[in-house]
């Protein structure tokens, strides 16, 4: 399944992909959607645990809103299409549209229904049942489009083209990078000790966020109010994705963004067949690893998090630990080392195959 | 089930119940344990969450080591036993000694497999086969006697007697007390602002060092460093119990400690049939309010704490949110609520059977 998968959609803001002027996303408009986002979306906690004997630092961004951080993005982009009167008018009119059964449109549509403005979920017909019935139970108007999730994505753009709707793209926008990026900035704040952050990819859009943030520093404190000391410094980023799914790690080889064909066990919610247009340069400028794992060492993390933490953790949301749990990413010495946990939508009956009882 | 019901065991560090002078547990005494014990817990985090319009400090203890509150104690009573030289080395030889196949024998096993120390943990011979299993992948001795936890717990006082194995009893022991009282101070540091926390009781070892904590306000700041400003303010402690295992709420009503028969749906974490005799005085003094909640609310607390915040929470450590959740206590108005998640250890796949796919 590849729900994800999807050429980026027109936008009028966009800037030269490649081009030295191509990152789009600061510090600044970074701070700019996390004010506005305040008080829609949860600040996640963090906590320390040891692991194989090394301290991690975990931020529990499986506990956002939605189940996962792509709820800051969604709030981002409607919030921001609320404050310009034509957006505005399309917004309150015409709705937003996303082509997404997975993380984003569930986003979409809860952050369609708290700012009381139509949601238009476009994704295949044969999508389960529990996604279209979760969707529904939020409001959203389901719309069911062939059988494969370009059909659908498709189908959006034409709705979007003919209606007017404003499109809500799962990770190729600049307000949903600057809305995922809010997590660099709120775990800064949180703790601005760590060197190092371990982050999932998919299509990019979180981590294009994060490393648009960290790739920032010295402009300032991460709350942007004059601080002793001055600017926070800049964190390691550490990309990590399946073998299945390996959108960046390709395309960083490469030099530019490639096509693949995403499988496994993660390619639920990191099944992108490319990365965003916006998030690659940001990329190679400010990603220090890109790191590949196996899905068994995935579906190892998930278990470790069960076991250890009672964490209700999804594929998606594991990977960027199932890297320092495999081995896959050795550590350099003295790292103080961050790991997002970035989705929860799991069934919870996969987790119990694990020993049951209490947790150590 | 009744699994943690029994007398106080024979502890020559006890004072007479009732007396005025009956508060053997004040701040100075759980900020020791707090030392004590820091590098051995976790630091559970808060978050906030909006329940029904009304914003709610959560904290995290469900993702406490053990999966609950309770190595918070069982770290406490070993550490202190391994600074006296006679205990250190009772300690050492003959071990701990503990009747529980729930979460405080778990939180003990693990806490002497830690420490390096031998665990005998006594249970009824038909405790759940996962249970023994868990214990002994802990590294303790199992001690498997007669049908009723009164059996075990008899056995495991004569065990005691014996060998000269230290005690940790569930509840009813002072540096238990100390120790569980510690999340009052973490929490009174990460959350100044809440003045009303809602605590779950079965023998009443949380409640009875929380609220001793907050019985002993003006005695300092939580850290118990100088800060400007001065002392933490008290919290208002409110109680709250299931239906089916009435021990704090009747003995309030009744003005001394009576005896209950405990059932229901969280009886196997709540299920004591009497509180401490430590714990009573002091929440006859401190504790503000006591609610008793119906299993249906506690089925549904759990069921919301996984729908919108994939939490996964056992039936005793969802009670405290089901009296919110339920209206069985009413808040008074401006109230800044804290609700503490104190256990983990539930089957995920109990969980499922609300509606499946992403939260909300």
């Amino acid at each position: 399944m590849t729900p994800e998968t999807s050429p980026a959609p027109a936008d009028s803001a966009r800037s030269a992909p490649g081009s030295a002027a191509a990152a789009p996303i600061d510090r600044s408009r970074i701070r700019h959607a996390w004010r506005r986002i305040a008080g829609r979306i949860r600040q996640t906690p963090t906590i320390d645990v040891e692991v194989d004997g090394r301290s991690v630092n975990l931020k529990l961004e499986c506990l956002q809103r939605a189940g996962s951080f792509k709820a800051r993005g969604a709030f981002n982009r409607l919030l921001a299409a609320l404050e310009g009167p034509e957006s505005a008018e399309a917004l309150r009119g015409a709705g937003v549209v996303a082509a997404s059964g997975g993380n984003h449109g569930i986003a979409v549509a809860l952050a369609a229904a708290d700012l009381g403005v139509p949601a238009h979920i476009f994704l295949p017909a044969n999508a389960p049942a529990a996604k279209k019935a979760r969707l529904r139970a939020l409001g959203a108007a389901l719309h069911l489009h062939g059988e494969r999730y370009a059909d659908a994505f498709a189908a959006s753009q034409a709705f979007a083209a003919e209606t007017g709707a404003i499109v809500a793209h799962a990770y190729d926008q600049d307000e949903i990078l600057a809305g995922q990026g809010t997590v660099a900035l709120e775990w800064a704040l949180q703790r601005p000790d760590l060197d190092t952050l371990l982050i999932a990819v998919g299509g990019g859009g979180l981590i294009g966020g994060i490393a648009a943030w960290h790739g920032d520093a010295g402009h300032g404190s991460p709350g942007g109010d004059p601080v002793p000391g001055g600017t926070a410094p800049a964190a390691r980023i550490v990309a990590v994705e399946p073998r299945a799914c390996p959108t960046l790690h390709e395309a960083l080889a490469a030099g530019r963004i490639v096509d693949v064909s995403p499988g496994g066990l993660a390619a639920d919610s990191l099944g992108a067949s490319r990365v965003g247009e916006r998030m690659f340069p940001i990329a190679q400028r400010h990603v220090a690893a890109s790191v590949l794992v196996e899905d068994d060492a995935i579906r190892d993390a998930q278990r470790w998090l069960w076991q250890h933490l009672r964490l209700a953790v999804e594929p998606g949301g594991a990977a960027a630990f199932a890297a320092l749990r495999s081995g896959a990413w050795q550590p350099p010495p003295g790292a103080r080392i961050g790991v997002l946990a970035c989705g929860a939508n799991v069934d919870p009956a996969t987790l119990a195959d694990s020993q049951p009882g209490e947790a150590e």
